[in-house]
């Protein structure tokens, strides 16, 4: 958190060349002024009103384009150290040849490093929020905490046992305990996480399903993935993916499910109905070739959307602008329909519309009350030039490079190519003992 | 280029950390080095066999994967300056609202300004040559030759009178034009460009491709982009397009087609045994709702192809790690296949195979003799780590932001998020200019 003084109105004052608040009535203000008190945002205006609000610190960012930190609304952070372990491979073989032996030799302390290295690249790409999921989930947490970042993270309750918990027991064992070492987390939020519905038992679904009635926070889980899931579920259950959840009695607010590539028209409907999120994560569904979801006909439906990059393991990025990009363009060649998708949408989807699919109303967008997670691109930065449309600009034209600053509760968590709150000397030592783990050392 | 010293075997000695150097061996090389005498590759080993080598220039990449440059095979530069103009539209609308009435007022300046900015953004993400073809070529190579990047380029003809040129007289021209000036600038080659078999007169096209023949060129033109163009050609010819090409003899080698998204399994057969060549664009296809080419169809008959960013109106970045990505996820999508299009597969197309496309045998491969096109990325920045499969990291996990260095033809061209031959002062304040006159101004 930056300094604080009471007698001031604000802690930071910060000038943006351009502001994309994303609160909803979609301004894009020239020469904006945002003002930071505490973690969240005090005020924000054109800069001529704001100037003179007395504040401790000031930050240019006059060159840049401003807006709310992106929110990445499905990832597994740790799986960073499966980077590039084993690409072009059919589903089983790159599964049980590659990440599943890998993952049954994992550790704490790598998962700690490989969350470490995913926050590393998640900053640098502009984004401020995710929802993790994973096994090791308080190593998770406290990697993340470290680094500052926000996050809403589980640990993974399924059936088959593996090196974080032997049993069911100490499955929820591990779910308790992660509740505890995030209550002091201000910027943590814990959810509670199942792998799917035919990797995590029936029973412990619907417990879950209580738990999370009961806390008020998310459930999530893998759901209608690809076509072999739905085949799975149509010979073992009787019924399609969704309609198993349904009959578990889980499709409700609060749940959040990924992926739902595999969702007909009327599967859409119920989805919106029940107050069903959905993290859509298009790299993910491309590289494993699950195919395409029909997020125009979920969003035209009402369906709350996401967007999430999934594991490092299988995208191979965790780079909101990419899956921005390909979200966007997945669309319109899937659909046939270059207006299928707008950039605005798909922005919606990186900020506002993924915050609230975590269960997050204070963050992805820029306004009093807000907390202050922001980011700012170089405007001269060439893939940002003319500049006739910031929006557009920042879908489809935007990577990681013009990344100048990263903010989230109001400190600067990366800045001109340096991180602040994650030693990279450090982290390459650690991974290059994660390179001798990877060849079994 | 950089200084010579003829009592030298090098001018410049590089060391890389690791070097990718696409020779068609696949090696990927730990702690090597890399001598440059004039503009050309004189060695390339293992570091200590050549870390005696006396040279004038030391460039340390010690920290770096260095592979050659890569090679867009079909742009239209000059169209940055329609950026974000009009996105998320139906193709008609697209083009006859926004893109065709800018284009009516396109002037030689803003050609030269628009392609300033082009080489701008392919100069920070790693791309070294292009295939350029638009109106005003003549303003598009003093552009290109003053940045220092490799070009292939023609002035488009097409039937319909343009801000460059009023007849087909006139056209030709222009051709010859672009010729005459190209002569003096080392790193600039001409070729023969049409728009496409239904916007190009068809005596004209055989009269380009007789002009090819004798210049022993290439001759490139946009086919079988979308179904719309099939449907036209069918009516109008009835033929479909790959056919009206081959109707007026012009599939042979020397040909490269832009887009072939429609087309059929007999006729990539035919495309491989022809020897002509094709610049996927996949981007591009997805953004206007195109289609999805049947690229490892056209690669298992033995098409030659390249990879494309197509023009900023239509992608909207000019970014070869974007085009990468795309086309080795909407290949495993389209076909649900996870193993289709390899990420080596992937580097080759935009190396050493779009070079060939391009007519061009000495660059896309870090070879002696080869020229030393070569770009720079920091292996330390997190999305290049831990590092297991260079190959894979490029394509799936990198973007422009780790790239550190790009060189063309031994001069450094852009190092650090510096442009060493773009006054970048002197760009933005035309770009002011290029803003004016979008407004109408």
């Amino acid at each position: 958190m930056i300094g604080h003084d009471d007698t001031l109105p604000a802690d930071l004052l910060l000038r943006a060349g351009i502001l994309v608040p994303q609160d909803g009535e979609r301004r894009v203000i020239d020469d904006a002024g945002l003002a930071v008190k505490g973690s969240a945002i005090a005020a924000v205006g054109p800069w001529n009103e704001l100037a003179a609000t007395p504040a401790r610190e000031f930050l240019d960012c006059s060159g840049d384009v401003v807006l709310p930190g992106l929110v990445n609304a499905h990832t597994h952070a740790a799986m960073t150290v499966f980077r590039g372990l084993g690409d072009d491979l059919p589903l089983m073989e790159w599964l049980s040849g590659r990440i599943w032996p890998a993952e049954a030799r994992l550790s704490a302390e790598i998962v700690e490093i490989g969350t470490t290295l995913a926050c590393a690249e998640m900053l640098a790409g502009g984004t401020t929020t995710f929802n993790d999921q994973y096994i090791f989930a308080r190593d998770v947490a406290r990697a993340v905490h470290a680094a500052g970042m926000r996050c809403v993270l589980g640990e993974g309750v399924f059936d088959t046992p593996n090196a974080s918990y032997a049993t069911m027991d100490q499955a929820f064992e591990r779910v308790a305990a992660l509740e505890d070492s995030c209550r002091d987390k201000p910027l943590l939020t814990t959810c509670l996480v199942a792998h799917s519905v035919y990797a995590t038992g029936h029973e412990t679904l619907k417990r879950l399903a209580a738990m999370r009635r009961a806390s008020g926070g998310i459930l999530t889980l893998h759901a209608a993935e690809n076509a072999q899931e739905t085949a799975l579920c149509l010979e073992r259950f009787g019924k399609r993916p969704l309609a198993v959840l349904d009959g578990l009695g889980l499709l409700e607010p609060g749940l959040l499910l990924a992926h739902c590539v595999q969702v007909e028209a009327a599967e859409a409907l119920l989805l919106a109905e029940r107050g069903v999120a959905v993290a859509h994560c298009p790299r993910s569904n491309m590289k494993l070739a699950s195919g395409m979801a029909p997020v125009t006909a979920m969003r035209r439906a009402g369906v709350r959307m996401g967007l999430g990059t999934d594991g490092a393991a299988s995208n191979n990025a965790l780079n909101m602008f990419s899956e921005m990009g390909a979200a966007a363009l997945l669309a319109k060649v899937c659909e046939g329909d270059p207006t299928a998708l707008p950039a605005r949408d798909v922005l919606d989807m990186a900020t506002r519309e993924g915050a609230a699919a975590l269960g997050l109303d204070n963050v992805g967008a820029l306004a009093p009350g807000m907390q202050a997670d922001l980011i700012a691109l170089r405007r001269d930065h060439p893939a940002l030039q003319p500049g006739f449309d910031p929006v557009s600009d920042l879908v489809y034209a935007a990577h990681a490079a013009p990344v100048r600053l990263t903010m989230a509760a109001g400190r600067v968590l990366y800045k001109d190519g340096r991180h602040l709150t994650i030693d990279r000397r450090e982290l390459d030592l650690a991974l290059e003992g994660v390179r001798q783990w990877a060849r079994g050392g």
